[in-house]
């Protein structure tokens, strides 16, 4: 999906938001058997039944890879079942040089069918280049998360300025606002206005929105931008809104009430 | 595999090596079909050809996750072909927080059978503490790589020291060198000689040597501690050393010369 697709999609349905499958097998509803196949069926009557609501919904790899090469197939038929009209984020934070790099291209580009991956930057842009020989296809790097180990080295000071801010100046420059997005997390307002000051014109996939405590309308206010620009992912409040038999109904509920916040501002 | 097993091995081999099995699939020999069955067949022989010749093997998953489900399922089964003599790392650079980092520790511990996993330090300790809970496992942790890219956040300094150096301080602290290792590239002898000087009794797992150019020599007597502290890994030019029938043998001989110039150092 590209820039200009994103964008008329966000519009349409009033809506930037992201629902992130992070599909905790223990945690299913206790009418699901805990199997891998539990999991697929949950997550289609999860996207079922959220689908008109959000423009995304992503995948965190780990989830499925706890679960081995059944895991790893669950992982494919839920990417398989996702319209084409929705963006599918593979959050794998994945982060390696040259020949590597271009295995994990192949790996969630062409034999999975995902739009976008999550990419840890540590390595340097070596680890992003692979990438964006995709065309339509999309590199979400870590800018600023807002986990308490962010303090350790994503803020620190690198010269002038801190590291995630050089992160994003750097990677910048061998990319553009067409293949490359930024994770920023929503739980600290004045982080993503800091952000968004210093790339205007790129999308910030932003979590940590509900069980992290981030606000909706922190979000929408500081981060937007001209073009929206923004995914914000719930994960688990959506997905896990309930956990009876009217599960899907409960996560339908939980996807209305973050889109209709969203809505104001679209 | 805890320390004592590994430094104990490590005397009686005289040997570090660690083989990669990066196994490109568009790389085995001609008379391989183009099958994940190929890429597990090609491991194991491989394997009988050189384990006594190295005492780590590290699968890179990125060349198993491009074959998808079926390349982790040859994942699984090539892991739990190494015997539980040698140190088995997952060359992952996962790197999550919290829950997700739980995911992965299952993943990589418990439902495939690895020692190790390397971990992608940007968003701090976070990443870490989950790995450490498992007892005999350990977390290597990116530190100093060699690639071009390594100049562009690694090498910056942060505060009065390179970011490479705050991040082993830092994650030096809530660990010990009982459960974690640092990934240091081989190919500049100045950057081991520096990064040992900062932890003087962790081991490194040392990539780069050989189709990269780092030399075994200037890695034994920069890196070296009183245990030895160095896991040097080769991959593409042990693994691939031949490309014909015969591929095996030639594996063995190239191990075979990288563990003798081991050897008088150990």
């Amino acid at each position: 999906m590209n820039r200009k697709n994103l964008i008329n999609t966000i519009r349409e349905k009033r809506s930037c938001l992201c629902i992130g499958l992070d599909t905790d097998i223990d945690k299913l509803p206790s009418h699901f058997s805990k199997s891998p196949q539990s999991v697929l069926d949950f997550n289609r009557q999860i996207i079922d039944a959220t689908q008109d609501l959000c423009v995304a919904y992503k995948i965190n790899t780990a989830f499925y890879e706890a679960l081995g090469s059944e895991g790893w197939e669950v992982m494919e038929k839920t990417v398989n079942y996702i319209s084409k009209n929705h963006l599918k984020i593979a959050d794998a934070k994945r982060g390696d040089i040259g020949n590597t790099a271009t295995q994990y291209a192949k790996a969630f580009f062409e034999k999975l069918s995902f739009d976008a991956i999550t990419i840890s930057p540590y390595m340097g842009t070596d680890c992003i280049i692979p990438f964006l020989h995709y065309k339509n296809k999309w590199v979400i790097i870590l800018g600023l998360t807002s986990n308490p180990g962010s303090a350790e080295f994503q803020k620190q000071v690198c010269g002038d300025e801190p590291l995630w801010e050089r992160v994003l100046k750097v990677t910048a420059k061998c990319s553009d606002e067409n293949n490359v997005m930024y994770v920023v997390g929503a739980t600290r307002g004045d982080d993503i206005a800091k952000v968004r000051s210093v790339v205007p014109r790129h999308f910030f996939l932003v979590p940590g929105v509900g069980a992290q405590g981030g606000k909706i309308s922190e979000v929408m206010s500081l981060g937007k931008n001209d073009d929206v620009g923004l995914l914000i992912n719930v994960s688990r409040s959506v997905i896990f809104a309930g956990n009876e038999k009217d599960f899907a109904s409960r996560a339908r509920d939980a996807a209305m009430n973050f889109r209709d916040e969203m809505k104001e501002y679209i």
